[in-house]
C-alpha cells in the first residue's frame, strides 16, 4: 500500500509520499514514489505514484524516455499543466491494458493513480490526481489537497489544518504528521519518508527530504506531535457527572 | 455508513456510535445504532449496529423477543458474554440468508457487522466484534478498543490516545473525538453521536448521552480539541532551512 498526499497553498506545493511497497507481507521492500522531472528554468513537475509497482515503474520509465527522446508528446512539451496530467493518465491506461488480462487471472490489479504537480512557465502552479481509469481532477481554494493509495487515517488532521494561506513550511509540516498519522494505524505505510516543496516561479524543486524515524527532524515532529495532542486531550472539557 | 466503538478501561465499558443512515445521498435518515439491553443487577449489554439496517434491526428485534419470551437462548441466559456474542453472530447469519439473493439480485448487500459489550454477573466485562460472517473477536490490553463500519478516520487518536489506565471519562471523551473526527471527513457519518458508559460489576449503563453538535458539551469539545491540535501544531519543530 502508499500514501501520498499533495498540497496547494499560495506560496507554492508541497509533496509527501512513504516508500513501503508490499506484494502480501512477505515481501515488503522500499521504493521512492516521487519522482522530479523538468526542464529546468522552464519546467517543473513532481510525479507521486500509488499502485501496481510494475504499472507505476513503466508510467515513469515511458515518460522519462518521451522526455529524453525529444518526443513532440509528454511533459516537455505540454502547454498547460492539465495536458500534462492528461498525458500520464493516457500513459497509465495503456500500460494497465497490457497487462489486465494476465493479473485478472492471477487475481491482482493494474491498476495505479498518480499525482502531478509542478508549473510550467508562464502559467500558476497546480496539482492533479490522475485515477486509474486517466481522467483527472485538480484542488480547490476549499479542497486544497490530494491524495492517493490509503488516504483515510491522514485525511482529518488535512482537514483541520491546511489552507491556501498556510505557510509552505506548516503544509509541509501538516504532511508529515498526516503521512506519520498514517503509518501508525496501517503497517502496509513505512519509511522514509520523502517530503518536497516548490516554490512558485522558482523552478526547481528544493529542499527535497527523506526523512527515516531516526532522523532528528523527524523524531522531533513526533515527540512535539504526540505531546501536543496529549496535552490537546487532557484539557478537553470534564463531563458534568465528573 | 456508520461508526462505531468501543473501549475497554480498567474502570469499564464506553460505547460510541453515530445516528446516520443512507441508501444513497437523497435518502438519508436518523436512527440510533446503539441498543441497551439486559437483566437488571445481573447482567448488562450494550449492542452497537453497522451495516445494512433492515438486517441489525431484525437482529435487534430477535434478540429482543427471545429475552422477552424468555427462551433459553439468547442474551438473558448466556453463561459467558463470549456465548452472547456468538448468539448475535448466529442470529445475524441467519438473517442475512434469508435476503441475501433478493439484495443480490439488485446489487445490495445484507451483511451486517456488531459490538457486544457487556457484563454478566460473576464474570469480568468484555467487547466483542462479531463480524458479517457471525464469527467474532475480543479486545485485549494491547488494543482495547473494537470499532465497526467507516473505522479509518477516527483509528489514529485511538492509537495514539486509548490505554486500559485511562478513566471512563477520558475514555468516552476519547470516542467522542474519534467520532468527531470521523464525522468532519465523511458525510455519512452524522449527528447525533450516542455516548454510553458502563462502570465494572454497577449493571446499569449509565450515563447515556446525546450529543447534537448544538449541544454545549459537544461543542465545547470539538472547540477545545480544535484549538488544541492547531496550537500542537503551531509548536511543531521549524525545518533547519526555515
Amino acid at each position: 500500500m502508499t500514501y501520498c498526499v499533495a498540497i496547494k497553498v499560495n506560496q507554492g506545493l508541497v509533496f509527501a509520499s512513504d516508500s513501503r511497497t508490499n506484494a502480501g507481507v512477505d515481501y515488503v521492500s522500499v521504493y521512492s514514489k516521487m519522482h522530479s522531472l523538468g526542464v529546468p528554468g522552464e519546467r517543473t513537475f513532481v510525479l507521486l505514484a500509488a499502485g501496481n509497482l510494475a504499472t507505476t515503474q513503466m508510467v515513469v520509465n515511458l515518460i522519462q524516455r518521451d522526455m529524453e527522446q525529444g518526443e513532440r508528446r509528454g511533459l516537455a512539451h505540454a502547454e498547460y499543466l492539465y495536458d500534462a496530467a492528461h498525458y500520464v493518465g493516457e500513459l497509465s491506461v495503456d500500460v494497465q491494458e497490457r497487462h489486465a488480462e494476465a493479473l485478472k487471472q492471477s487475481g491482482n490489479s493494474p491498476e495505479a493513480t498518480f499525482i502531478l504537480g509542478g508549473q510550467i512557465k508562464g502559467r500558476p502552479p497546480d496539482i492533479y490526481r490522475i485515477y486509474a481509469e486517466g481522467n483527472c481532477v485538480t484542488a480547490s481554494p476549499e479542497t486544497p489537497y490530494l491524495q492517493i493509495g490509503e488516504t483515510k487515517y491522514g485525511k482529518p488532521i488535512l482537514d483541520r489544518i491546511v489552507s491556501p494561506s498556510l505557510s509552505l513550511a506548516d503544509a509541509g509540516r501538516c504532511a508529515l504528521v498526516s503521512l506519520d498519522s498514517t503509518m501508525r494505524s496501517n503497517i502496509s505505510i513505512g519509511p522514509p519518508l520523502e517530503l518536497a516543496f516548490y516554490r512558485t516561479d522558482s523552478f526547481e524543486v528544493a529542499p527535497r527530504l527523506s526523512l527515516k524515524p531516526a532522523s532528528p527532524y523527524y523524531a522531533s515532529v513526533q515527540k512535539s506531535w504526540n505531546e501536543g495532542l496529549k496535552r490537546a486531550f487532557k484539557r478537553l472539557p470534564k463531563f458534568d457527572w465528573e
